[in-house]
């Protein structure tokens, strides 16, 4: 209990401009063009532009671009409760539609915080010229929260 | 059943270098370099060096980077058995360690193929300067196979 | 389109009380004494008593009862839009927290309907005797729409 | 690196003898009539037999039953490794054929042995009058190594 409240207030220092830099840190996510939009209160939102260099052969969105921006979101969500020492355990993901628009837009929020892991969800659309929303896929992940003062996360 | 034989014999005339000209239509896959080493009996192994760019803030390989490899290897051991059309419907990733080393090796084959959709699982490995691998993630996941005369896949 | 459609007939036909017949119709689900209380417009729930027989050797419902639950939820939350003739292709379950009160509710929602798919997701929870709700799991799933004309399940 | 090693310790005590009076301790196995015949070296397998009462309305073993088997193998191929104090924490399963036959088999191994959670996966057969095994199910999971000194489940 006590542990919680000291990483509660660990993620209450979290700001969404401390989480921007996290993903600044992040090379791939760099190369993807990855932009978080939103983090706090369990939720955490990634955005990125589909571009050209990121479509498969038929021309939609490649699912391992809205893989990782699932990955990534369900571990900002995590973040916002659970601070900045966590990593994806592992997660689920089914697509539904076609990734097509100019953006995709990975919403995530906690399912449930533990002591050890927290469980997020992830709705990934998909925004037109528009501003039409497409639901394009739909995941659910574990994220572990490393103990204080592990170096560097155990299991990846 | 005279369906099934007919795909079989599709999926007969898709060679490891017709499946590597899949993959090289899909930009996506040409940005983070990856390269198709084996596609026969049920198996498909995806390669790609890990460059600093695919890493993730701690500098390992980021899980997006894993559930990209898993994704594609999986689509395309089903596609040795069920033929060039078929997409991945979803799966599920679990990161065993920290993926480090200088290629990442992804071995998907096929659990069983159905008429409509093949389960399929990868093992992810990574390989060191010295040949040493490492398991770094597990994945299991369904490929649709889309009806004959179907012009772009259904569900995505 | 015309398939949809027909199948949409189909399922509007399909009411709670010839849901519950379904229902009846699984000697499983008698075994474990769950109840279809909820069954219209994507959505449906199943309950059950947290019997003594159902338990684990920690006294808590057994994860293999959450399960059944998730799994049954999901193929009938896609039955409300698909029809009858569904039958779960798999499916992703998280733990949450113990699972211990009078009775569990599963309650499933379409995630998004397909033409041979359907994604749902299900949050199982527990009440206790004065009511109060524990959410204790956390699914996903995929539910396959057979083809009209089929005799039997074709994947399992 | 003491504590794993201690957990082997434990883990190296708990024999097939012992994880069978495990099983004996869950009500809802004894319901299900579930039977473990190996239980060693990261792997574990659990029996039942296909009765009538654990069917769905096709005639075929509810799904439910498959699901417990596999978390329930899971947990065991974890506790080969990681002792008693283990509890799944999430598992994918995808059905792949109808199970019929005279017997459940579920065999579950570990994938890789974390410091706090062990990965596993489990193949499900069915097994008919003649010997004949039919690859019915295929699972991944997560389980959680609980801490020493937890009275009880943390998760679940």
């Amino acid at each position: 209990m006590s542990r919680r409240k000291s990483r509660c207030t660990v993620s209450a220092s979290l700001s969404l401009t401390a989480a921007q830099r996290v993903l600044a840190d992040q090379p791939f996510s760099q190369l993807l063009g990855a932009r978080l939009t939103r983090f706090d209160e369990g939720r955490a939102t990634l955005e990125l532009d589909i571009r050209d260099d990121l479509r498969q052969q038929h021309g939609v969105l490649h699912g391992g671009v809205l893989s990782y921006a699932a990955d990534n979101a369900l571990t900002f969500a995590a973040g916002t409760v659970a601070g900045p020492r966590v990593v994806t355990a592992g997660f689920t993901i089914d697509y539904l539609q076609p990734a097509v628009g100019e953006h995709l837009r990975a919403r995530a929020q906690v399912v449930r915080a533990g002591r050890t892991r927290v469980v997020c969800r992830c709705a990934l659309v998909t925004v037109d010229a528009s501003g039409q929303q497409t639901h394009c896929a739909a995941a659910q992940g574990t994220v572990s929260v490393l103990a204080a003062g592990t170096e560097a996360p155990i299991e990846r």
